[in-house]
């Protein structure tokens, strides 16, 4: 019987609760620390509880600790304090780990205990076990995702039902599946913190999601979607990681799929990953990446997991991880989809032809008229959407070629710019 | 370093020496034995080598034996006596397991040595050890796979290509997907034996491949996969596992699913393994089936988590398995597609339908002229193809009416019949 001690009884807490008792697994709740304990009497039962963290930090005959709480000031100082306690940590936290994992993973080094955090990275998906127990044995030089089910609820819905964002982004709120304040979601800050965890995991180099490229759904408008569609593409927020020979690459930003990808079926709030083993090929992992019970049997499954001392080749276990250096993605070349709003575009074709042509980008095609259902009419003075497609080009190239284009009378705010990618 | 002893050096054993080669693993290759290592010597290089399997068997400083010859009798030969001599054995030989497997689960547990066969099913596809590691702490009621990439391969050829089973199967064969012999594959046998090592592993109890319903795709034809098509499926050699509150169900065979179905997409000689956790939710795992590389890393992969002893909570480590008593499907309700082969359709619709009727089963629609490309004029006395859906109906009472419509003398063979499954 192992003692441990749950911080934050909120749906994924009641989850691990649930599955502990019904399990009967060798695990012993001994203490819950809960802002609202009190109100939460009937699920606590007769488990000591407290909104003092001390009850949990101070009980020395409790060897570990799972931090459920949200949010990252106070997660940072009790997980902090847990490991100065030598007691071990399994916590769903993608954020506090992407901004304090350096200096955490160090500390619990140090004073010989773990973090396990399966539960933090695309939740039921066995993702970082997978690649710590499994496929440590090879090089994976390739890994794409879709690490964050809300924006990919809202993508589906707005091409499914022909929606716009905000309407779409209204609905998943309203069923719960994203937050009142959607930023962390919406922006794909999101699923860099979880891309981060996940390439330093397989680049054995701590990665800071500072160094990401990231572009989030909150500017892929119904115009991009139905031309999307229309030209045999879906749109997904993809976070990639990229090894070419060291040098690494990672973004994560909406992205054009075609039907042979990975990725084209993954629908609604479903997690995804795809990577490629170089010896093993290509697999892709799909389930559930939110809610309680599957998020809580991460949970669960990573403590066992620790608690059998299963994890002697975890990568994280042998030594303080280097820095890593990602490279930018301005070397990279890739066929880009651009979405230009402009006033007039009689007239801004012509130039904006012009400047790409003289950046030596050539364009594949260009479209302007999509209809987009229960428009209305549009007012004469509206912004219109400009959209193409180019060639093959280099990112830095087209976003100087960008650069010159923003800066004309014509054009209304920036362009919005997406990779198309195709087959894997 | 452990040493290890190698029988078998076709391509899978190739690819494991690359492996331990280029990854500078702590293993040794001690010794090979292969029917014709003297035309191997530039692969073997320098490691001792015979035909003569007592090179390694009597080889005392051998800990673990690797199996991939391919056949049954030699191997459980080998495979038992180096379980007498307490070697640990990996092995992707899933005949020989799902055959002979429990006496040589039981000798390895006697002696405390492991057999490993994660490389046994859906080759790089790591669903032995998730099952094992991660996800023994919930109920699995529901596992469905394409474990067969042979037959998956032949399927997605012929609805792409238009072209007939002995085409797709003779194209299969060319490229070397097929074997000179497809019996196992087309036949469901080689699902089966899969089937049979995962039902095993799910449900703690030994499972007989002989009680698994199987049916194979070499009773699928061009008209059934057309009409699969036009009705908005797809046709898969699907393997079931079931279990209902200890009941447990078992199938191999060619079903229809829908676009919302988790092995809509999965095309070509891919598998890939579905399976919902009672907590954690649906999962699907997606790779390469078979192949050199992607297989031999499995074998690597296991041979790794075996030696570094992370193995306590294996399934399969506790005791002896009780014999599973699956149930049989009669009982099972589903709608069903069945083609009925007959001389004369005109009259005998009237007759068929009457007979469904006084079974009590009603008919969803009924199709009889599918356009067949390129197949020219059929001559008048040549059997024609009679489809019907059905609605929801027992098993048991189609199989009954279809015994009584077997009789008549316008049916030219017996039916086919595959059930349609919906979304899981």
């Amino acid at each position: 019987m192992v003692r441990i001690g749950i911080f934050g009884l909120g749906t994924v807490g009641r989850g691990v609760l649930e599955i502990i008792r019904s399990r009967k697994l060798p695990i012993e709740v001994a203490a819950i620390v809960d802002r609202s304990y009190l109100k939460k009497k009937d699920i606590i039962g007769d488990i000591p509880a407290s909104d003092d963290p001390s009850l949990i930090l101070n009980d020395s005959s409790i060897e570990v600790i799972v931090e459920l709480m949200g949010g990252i000031d106070l997660p940072l100082y009790i997980v902090r304090e847990a490991l100065d306690h030598k007691k071990n940590v399994i916590t769903a936290n993608k954020f506090l780990l992407a901004e304090h994992g350096y200096p955490l993973f160090s500390k619990a080094r140090e004073n010989g205990v773990r973090i396990g955090y399966e539960a933090a990275v695309a939740g039921a998906i066995p993702v970082i076990r997978n690649l710590q127990n499994i496929f440590q044995y090879e090089e994976i030089p390739v890994l794409e995702g879709i690490l964050n089910g809300t924006t990919n609820y809202i993508l589906t819905r707005m091409r499914k039902e022909k929606i716009g964002y905000q309407v779409a982004l209204a609905e998943a709120q309203k069923l719960g599946l994203a937050e009142a304040d959607p930023y962390l979601d919406v922006s794909g800050y999101d699923a860099a913190h979880k891309l981060a965890l996940l390439a330093s995991l397989l680049s054995g180099k701590w990665v800071e999601y500072h160094h990401i490229h990231v572009a989030g759904v909150d500017q892929v408008n119904l115009t991009d979607i139905l031309w999307a569609e229309k030209m045999g593409y879906r749109i997904r927020l993809v976070a990639r990681y990229q090894n070419k020979g060291g040098l690494i690459t990672l973004s994560v930003e909406p992205t054009f799929i075609g039907p042979g990808h990975y990725l084209w079926d993954v629908e609604m709030e479903k997690n995804a990953i795809f990577f490629k083993g170089e010896f093993s090929g290509g697999h892709l992992f799909l389930g559930k990446g939110a809610g309680s019970l599957p998020t809580a049997y991460s949970v669960v499954s990573d403590m066992m997991h620790y608690l059998q001392g299963n994890h002697r080749h975890d990568a994280d276990s042998d030594q303080n991880w280097p820095y890593a250096h990602p490279v930018s993605l301005d070397e990279e070349e890739a066929v880009f989809y651009i979405r230009f709003s402009v006033s007039d575009k009689t007239g801004v074709l012509a130039i904006l032809t012009r400047i790409l042509s003289e950046h030596n980008i050539s364009i594949a095609s260009v479209h302007q008229d999509i209809e987009i259902p229960n428009e209305g009419e549009v007012a004469v003075d509206e912004p219109v959407d400009l959209m193409l497609v180019t060639h093959k080009c280099r990112r830095k190239t087209l976003k100087a070629a960008c650069l010159e284009i923003e800066k004309l009378d014509t054009l209304k705010g920036s362009p919005v710019l997406m990779p198309v990618d195709g087959q894997l």
